[in-house]
This record gives C-alpha cells, sequence and structure tokens, in this order.
C-alpha cells in the first residue's frame, strides 16, 4: 500500500492538471433529469437570470399546455419541474429558457430529430426493458459503405449482427428495416433502440438471431448528415415549402414534391444493389425465406413497393404506420399495383404484417389498403396500438414482428 | 410527367402531416456556424430576451477575453459574431447566454468531453482535410463487444478495418490506439477523426492497410457512458476531491488517487485479453512486426507499461503526450521499471516514437523520460508541436505516427 502512495505522489501531478485541462472538472454537481423510485422524474437547470425556464418533453400529457410545462424557480437560481409517476419508455424533451430551446446542459445524452436534438432518459419496466443495454450477449452494430451501380454512388449504412455471429459459421437470415421521412441510416439505432431490442429478444429466445441492416432510405444521400462528404451541413427537409390550400388546385404547387416521389422511386430500384452487398459480405441466408423487409412511415411505403417489385426476394414483409397508398398509374415501379400485388400474394408470403396507432393520421389510409388486402382474400396479419405516428409506436411494432419472423 | 403529379397529390396528403409530426418543419433558418470563403466564421443565436450571448470556443486566442467573445445583437433579436480568418481545423465551441452555457440549437453535431457536449465544424485546407470525410474508400468502423477473462467482465470496443478489408484474404496488421484519462471506446473516433484519417491516409497511399482497436481504458467500465448496462447516467470524474495543497504533505489525501492507478495496472494486466480477442475474430498479423500501441496523456502512459509489460508483443510504440514517469517502485506491473525497459530495447523496437508539445504540462516529464533512454542508448524518434495537451495536437500525432507503422 505504502508503495503505491510513493507512486501516486508522482501520478498526481500529472492527473491534477490533466483533469483541469480535460474539463473533468467542469459542469455543474446538478443531476437532470433525476429518476425516482416512484418513476417521477425531476427536471433541473441553473439560469439564475432567466424570467422563465420551461420543459417540453413527450411525457406531458397535452393538458399541460401542450406538452410544455413551467418549472419553478427557487434559491440560488436553480429551477425544477417533477413529473406525475411515467410510465416505463423511452423519452425524450428540451428545456425552454425565455422562449430559446435549447437542451439540458446535465445529459449529455441527446438523439438527433432531423433539424433538432433532444435529450433523452429511460424508465425500465415492462416493454421498456428492451430498450435497455442489459447483460446480456451483445451482437455488433458495424457502420460501412457499399457501393450502388444503380445509383452510381457509394453509400453508407448500418448492419446488426447477432452475439452469435462470430462464433458459429452458420447462415443466418437478414432483416432489411427501412426509416421514415427525414430519417437516415443511424434513426434506427439511435431513436430506435434496434441494437438493445435485438439483444434482448434474441437473449430471451423470442427472436431468432439474425442481421438487420439500416441502409439510407434518400436516394440522393451518400450517407447521415456529417457523416458524408458534404461534411457538418445543417439538415433540412427536402420537402419544399408548399401552400396547402393551392396544392390540390395548382399543378405547380404540386409539382414541388416530385422529387421525393422520385427518390423512393430509386430507392426501391436500386434496393437489390443492398442485398447483394449484404450476401456477398455477410454470411447470409440467400433464399427468400431467409429475408424480411420492414420500415416505418416512407420506409413503410418503400417496403410495400419494394417486396411487390421483386416478389421471390422478401418472404416477410412489416409495414409500420405506413404510407400504405397505392396510386393508380402506369410510372414503374408504380405501374400495375393490382397485378404485382396479385403476384405477391400467389407466391403466399409467409408473413404479411401491419400495424398502425389509432390516432395516426395514415389510420384510414391503412384501413383502406387492408380492406383491399381482404377483398381479395389475401392474408395479412394487422397489430393496432393507441397513439399515432411517433417513435414509442415504432419501437413497440419492432419488438412484436421480430419474434414472428424466420 | 402528368402521371406522377397525380401520385403526389395522394403522396402529399401523407407528407404534409408526416413533417408536422416527425418536426421536419422545426428549426430556425438560421445558420450557425457560417464558414466563408475566407474561413472567417460566423456564429448566430437568436436570443431576443437575453441580455448578454457570448461564444466560448477553441479558435479564440486568449487575447479576447480568455476564449470568449462578446456575441453582437442586432434587430430580431439575433446575435452574431465573426471569427477572424481561421487556420484549417477541427473546432469545438459553446454558447454563454446570460452566462448559462449552451449548445448551438442550430447546429446539430456535437463531440461529448467528459461531462459536458461542444458543438463542433470543421474548416478544411493542409492537414485538416485529413479530418474530412472524403470521397476515397472508406473502412468500417464496428462496435462490440470482448470477454475479458482477467477483469471478468464483457467490455465493449471500437474497431475499425480498412477498405480492403472485406475483399481480400490477407492478414493485417493492428494499431491499439488509447484515450486518456476521462475518454472512452468512442474518444478517437468522435473527437480524433480516427476513421477519416485512416480512410484518408491509406486512400493517398501513406499508410498502410490497418486495423485499429480503440478499447476502453478504464478497468472498471463496461463500455462508455450511455452504453452500459448503468443506462443513461451522468459521467463524472473518478477522480476525488483532492486539496492541491496538503496531498503532497497528507497521506490521507493521497491515498484518494490509489483506485485511479490500479485501474491503469488492471488495463495493463488483461490486455493480453483484448489482443487475443482481435486475433481470433479478425485476420490479423499475429507476430510482433504487425502490432503497434500508442496512446495519448493516460494512454500513453498505459502504452508505455504494456509494451514494457510484453516485449515480444508489439514492435511500434507510440506515446503521445504521455504520463511518462517511470516510479521507483516494486508493485507489479510498475516494478523493475529499469530492467523491464532494458529487456524492451534489448528486442529492438521498429519504433520507439514520442510527441510532446512545447505547451505541455507534461513537456517537463516527457523530457526527463527522453534524457534516460538517451543515457541508456536506447533508440526512439521525437516529434514537437507547439501548444499543449490538447487534441488538435492528437490528431496531428496520429497523422505523424500511422505513416511510420509496418
Amino acid at each position: 500500500m505504502k508503495k503505491y502512495i510513493l507512486v501516486l505522489i508522482s501520478f498526481l501531478i500529472v492527473c491534477f492538471e490533466t483533469f483541469a485541462q480535460e474539463s473533468l472538472w467542469e459542469g455543474q454537481k446538478i443531476i437532470s433529469p433525476e429518476v425516482h423510485s416512484d418513476n417521477t422524474v425531476t427536471f433541473r437547470l441553473e439560469a439564475p437570470k432567466a424570467e422563465s425556464v420551461q420543459v417540453k418533453g413527450d411525457f406531458l400529457p397535452d393538458k399541460i399546455n401542450s406538452g410544455i410545462a413551467d418549472m419553478t424557480k427557487s434559491k440560488n437560481g436553480l429551477w425544477e419541474f417533477t413529473t406525475e409517476p411515467l410510465d416505463p419508455e423511452f423519452y425524450s424533451y428540451s428545456f425552454l429558457v425565455d422562449g430559446l430551446k435549447i437542451n439540458d446542459p446535465n445529459n449529455v445524452f441527446l438523439n438527433r430529430d432531423i433539424t433538432s436534438l433532444h435529450n433523452v432518459f429511460l424508465i425500465g419496466g415492462g416493454r421498456a426493458d428492451l430498450y435497455k443495454v442489459n447483460n446480456v450477449p451483445h451482437g455488433s452494430v458495424i457502420r460501412c459503405w457499399y457501393s450502388s451501380p444503380t445509383l452510381q454512388m457509394t453509400r453508407r449504412l448500418v448492419i446488426y449482427t447477432p452475439p452469435s455471429y462470430e462464433s458459429s459459421n452458420a447462415d443466418y437470415p437478414v432483416l432489411y428495416l427501412l426509416h421514415g421521412m427525414g430519417g437516415d441510416e443511424e434513426t434506427w439505432t439511435e431513436r430506435g433502440r434496434m441494437a438493445q431490442i435485438m439483444d434482448n429478444l434474441i437473449a430471451q429466445g423470442k427472436a431468432k438471431p439474425m442481421i438487420v441492416v439500416m441502409p439510407n432510405g434518400n436516394a440522393s444521400q451518400e450517407a447521415a448528415p456529417g457523416e458524408s462528404s458534404l461534411g457538418f451541413y445543417k439538415p433540412e427537409t427536402k420537402l419544399p415549402k408548399i401552400d396547402a390550400k393551392t396544392v390540390f388546385s395548382d399543378m405547380n404547387e404540386a409539382k414541388k414534391l416530385l422529387p421525393l416521389l422520385k427518390e423512393s422511386n430509386q430507392i426501391i430500384k436500386s434496393f437489390p444493389d443492398i442485398v447483394n452487398f449484404i450476401d456477398q459480405r455477410f454470411r447470409t441466408k440467400k433464399e427468400k425465406s431467409g429475408r424480411a423487409i420492414a420500415g416505418l412511415s416512407m420506409g413503410g411505403f418503400q417496403s410495400m413497393y419494394i417486396s411487390k417489385e421483386y416478389p421471390d426476394m422478401f418472404d416477410y414483409v412489416g409495414l409500420f404506420s405506413a404510407a400504405a397508398f397505392a396510386p393508380n398509374v402506369n410510372v414503374p415501379p408504380f405501374d400495375n399495383v393490382t397485378e404485382k400485388l396479385k403476384v405477391q400474394f400467389d407466391k403466399k408470403p409467409a408473413l404479411y404484417w401491419m400495424a398502425v396507432g389509432k390516432e395516426d393520421f395514415l389510420y384510414k389510409m391503412n384501413e383502406n389498403y387492408r380492406r383491399k388486402l381482404d377483398e381479395n382474400g389475401y392474408k395479412y396479419t394487422y397489430f393496432e396500438t393507441g397513439e399515432g405516428h411517433i417513435w414509442k409506436n415504432w419501437r413497440i411494432y419492432l419488438t412484436e414482428f421480430v419474434p414472428l419472423l424466420f
């Protein structure tokens, strides 16, 4: 012990000054958010000069001022707010300081939501335990690039391989998992807790070990913002400003949306490039029975068309809050929808799974699509939740869909 | 074209409402930071109620109020500040709004620095072009977990494989790259721009294709904050509060540092677990001539001791601003330092490389260590820069060290 202390005296000189420079001492000793044992949560911010501090979060019911709650100033300029007991969930929030939206400086954990960042925290229990890093075998998450001959681009994707992959020689089935509009290849791992959900479901024996592939569903993008040769640009919607009142009467307004549809078209056309890359790089099951495709919102739209366009490629299809519409036009791959759908269902997919929330603005569209499937006697499985077009639902759908695969 | 527009009308209904819910319209149309063609940079923040807004960044010379510059309020409550022309570099900054430190809400790109987050931006040109994502072949970055029998833990690490790895059957040399105190397995990819530097140096033919392995150098940690079963806890320094004035006279104060030294001891002792894992999982060159180890600050200290403790394991050693001290005590692995160093150098390492900045508080310690090497006629290569114990230097050292390997 004494010898250690001799070492420490020299070590100290190093440590003490290093800390000063590496900001180890920086940061207030404030804990925010603090999750209490009864699942109430306290948020704190030290802002003595602020006149108003609010917390804005997806755990706040609409009745409290549309998801915004006033925080209370105590002595020393510390503002606080404590929630009601919250259900288990992966939540996000921001602060409003005199109207300026900021992140919680005492919480380094953030999720990007297209153009903005939100702090996150997790309340465990029930299904939300699947979203936690637990003491179970962990898969690997790989960021790599593939070459798309169709798009003539090199593009980034994120791949999950299950814990057993490295220690076995087996071929694995593959789930292709697509994001929604404004998302990218990082979205399912970041907001969707994909790796944690897969690790936990596999550990519980509820899901078969599988590879999960998350491509970038925006055909004009090489990679997520900050990860491409465009550098650190400001992410923006690609949707041009549209006059919602005239867009249905004014073709010039409607035309502004053309690039969006063309992008999905490109993703559908180039999708075999991704499958070929994955089949070359990984030990995969290369037949239809070993492949699934699923996506949320725009990714659901893409999954619907990709699985229809290549009816021998995917045996399992998941449409999560999908933009499930079937235009009656003759532009490939949107042509001959009825015929193509018949071909797909004549081949009897192992699973055609649809899920949507009761309050989703796409609920009606999904209902219409289900009716069309019913009329033709096409078999599908339907799963309905409460609430709407939100990540809470898409995490639920993933945990429900994955155990049904392979 | 007309057919597309018909599709768009239905598509629009989907898009327009989706955007509202996925916050695609959120965020002000303010660009911050804006890098101008002359490499001046303008920062902007809309905060009409604030009395004072400042920018704090590592690009501001000390003469401007210790790295803090006042921003100027213009009409509409928009605050602005424009820098002098800046040298090419990967910079970081925050805002101070009435003294409250916040991140720039118009910049979604952040780096974590232990307990806090800072916005980042990059000015290209010169060496900083190595820090950019360029149109060159990209390697893969893998987050995975290994089992350490010595530590009796499963631990996370980050691995870079070069672009050619997947298309070849060759065995690759491996660089083990260690972070400093307060860092973790994410630090070299996040703040060190490791993947970009490797991609670019390999594409230019200046570095041999190699695997780079970045373990977590804190023996008690499973993984980086937020990535372990501890959940989203607040990262803190493990260094207890120490009275700098009495620590040299008061053994009770010095003892508080014991856990830190023991942690590095554990990393040194368990390091073969990592090498064994890598050699099993990847196609590696398994002899000394195919292995390098380097680290910054505490990671330099660890590299120095690991390479000395296992003199047949690493042929290339890099000490970046290392805590290069050699205590004269008999606690393994800090015992018999002189003898072990002799064994290491008798085996003539292919490269023993040291780098430090002139203003580094460890400069003197490195000078003393070099003198000791000189006295014994031990061959090493020395590289000196300006400035001190900062990431700018560690990125430079990586770009200088890697071309000398293998």
